[in-house]
């Protein structure tokens, strides 16, 4: 069961909202139900939002009733603007809206059904991407995880923040199904709690060893010397290798940093955005008060409570040690490195 | 109202469990249910566990059917053990039974009731003088917050952490019942929420402005520039200075550190352990896991999954510009400045 998926002209998605509670699909008809999903965080994940948009967009072309290219085009270019306006933070959206509209304005397609039909394969070859590129940043990033290690990560980035596999959560997947014997440490995540109840959900089901953890006691296992790596995904990576992801991604960085443990960052190259040329002109997405003070429904705190939420910060480059992508694993200067690893991407795809 | 009190022959608590929902007091007529209460975090906070233990001892004073000193003695003895192994972190447990329990082996009482009477006189002067020293605490520590500044707070130290008006948080209502207008951005503090549960109702009723952020976002908001100063509560401290407190403590002072922020530690001389050289000689306490997965009830994650739950870290001594105390506030070397205010708060009470 794949996390993003199109069946019988409707985008299928895993409800994580009521993971791990049930395993249930959504099926969206409606391209502004799809945008509603992924503001709601129904699907939630770099590449997982980044596909869901791109047969948002396929959707929208079906939905069309328009019988002339321009009315099409017209159509496509709301919608884009309506699932772009879905989520600021991860660039993989708008990178799989753009591949889409590329085709709508490329002169290639002369009516509109043939349109509708290559923009539905479009996304399907974004989604068969994504998989392969997960599994490629498997077979990198597996090398870099030891026998009898220790492995801190943070928010969930497994199949479930993708298509398939995973990013951070994808490569200690390939370790463990490569034979390697090591513990992971599940940040829980706060304040939407990916860690304790996504990512533990995928590690139990693989039958990788995990301890979920309050997210104030990383420090705590740091300073007795028991994570020997971490390991995030990334919702947009800047030119010069600064790194945008969920919240608290920094202080596991700079912690990391502190205490000599690297700190390594997987994504695929569609989440690369070279024309940032550094995290502080990557948007960050402030979210309600209420995922603080009453996650999922629970009140942890009076809903008259004063909170913030930023959902995403911002980690420099200086403090990652290499970026793991389809194309093999940047290493420092970022802005050389992460260059070549996108051409090679787009080489690829 | 006191967080600890005693009344018509019964330990009163405000039960911590409750808050902010409702505030409740309970009565406890057995030593036992005390020592209970600190366990089940009824009560919590280090010098609030103090003032506690030390009721509880005299009421096992006045438990006891002992009718010799010697029968007395060896019940004290007994309940002192019960009460010093509710908690092992905090230390001001261990000290205000010990004060309590050098009374009945100093051969100043001849009868088992004048015992029994100057064991309570003994902790109501335990209660009293924390309350005093609070005062001190904020008097010496207000002038460290300055108009404008934005204040980042971990835990719960106010008056709930302690007989009344707080160590750290205690400072901070000291500067705003002086006029300072400041910001104070609370933890959360995972797993147990005592700053978005305790702190925030607490400076709620202050009238003071807060944030509640997860705690997750404290280092966001330092890259940001928008922290002044951290300051925290302890549990126990070594001669060295370093500071045993709440989990997630270690990772304020780390994040503070690397962004030149000053971080500071309020805490009674009584929290001092001058007999431990250093912080890793401090017992760090695990608790359930499901403090982690259902606080309060509310499933986070389901049951079966796993988690660890240390409840404390431990914070060197090279991370904290200063640490104040009702002497005044100790400047690194803490070997020498510490030793010299515990011996002043002795002079004192």
């Amino acid at each position: 069961m794949r996390t993003v998926d199109w069946q019988d002209e409707a985008v299928i998605l895993i409800d994580q909202k009521v993971l791990p509670w049930k395993l249930e699909q959504v099926a969206l008809r409606d391209y502004r139900a799809v945008a509603a999903a992924i503001t709601d965080m129904t699907v939630r994940g770099a590449p997982a939002i980044g596909a869901t948009a791109a047969y948002g967009l396929a959707l929208a072309a079906r939905q069309s009733q328009a019988s002339t290219m321009a009315e099409l085009i017209a159509d496509l270019q709301q919608a884009a603007q309506v699932l772009n306006d879905a989520r600021p933070t991860a660039v993989n959206l708008a990178w799989a809206v753009d591949q889409l509209l590329a085709l709508a304005t490329a002169d290639r397609y002369s009516t509109p059904d043939a349109l509708r039909a290559a923009m539905l394969a479009a996304a399907q070859r974004i989604a068969d991407d994504d998989v392969i590129a997960n599994q490629k940043m498997g077979m990198y990033g597996a090398t870099l995880i030891t026998e009898g290690s220790t492995v801190l990560h943070h928010c969930n980035t497994g199949a479930l923040a993708t298509v398939d596999h995973g990013t951070a959560l994808g490569v200690i997947r390939s370790a463990h199904e490569q034979g390697t014997a090591f513990h992971v440490l599940l940040d829980e995540t706060r304040p939407r709690l990916q860690g304790s109840r996504l990512s533990a959900w995928e590690l139990e089901r693989l039958g990788v060893s995990y301890d979920i953890i309050a997210d104030t006691a990383a420090g705590y296992y740091m300073r007795r010397g028991e994570v020997s790596m971490a390991i995030v995904g990334a919702d947009r990576i800047a030119a010069n290798g600064d790194v945008a992801n969920k919240i608290g991604t920094y202080q596991v960085a700079v912690l990391a940093h502190a205490h000599g443990i690297p700190f390594y960052v997987a994504a695929p190259t569609s989440t690369v955005d070279l024309s940032l040329p550094d995290g502080d002109h990557i948007p960050i997405e402030q979210r309600d008060k209420d995922e603080v003070l009453a996650p999922y429904g629970c009140e942890l705190a009076p809903a008259h409570f004063r909170a913030r939420n930023p959902a995403f910060d911002i980690t420099p480059n200086e403090y990652i040690t290499g970026i793991i992508t389809e194309c093999g694993i940047a290493s420092p200067d970022y802005q050389t490195s992460l260059r070549a690893m996108v051409n090679a991407g787009q080489g690829v795809s």
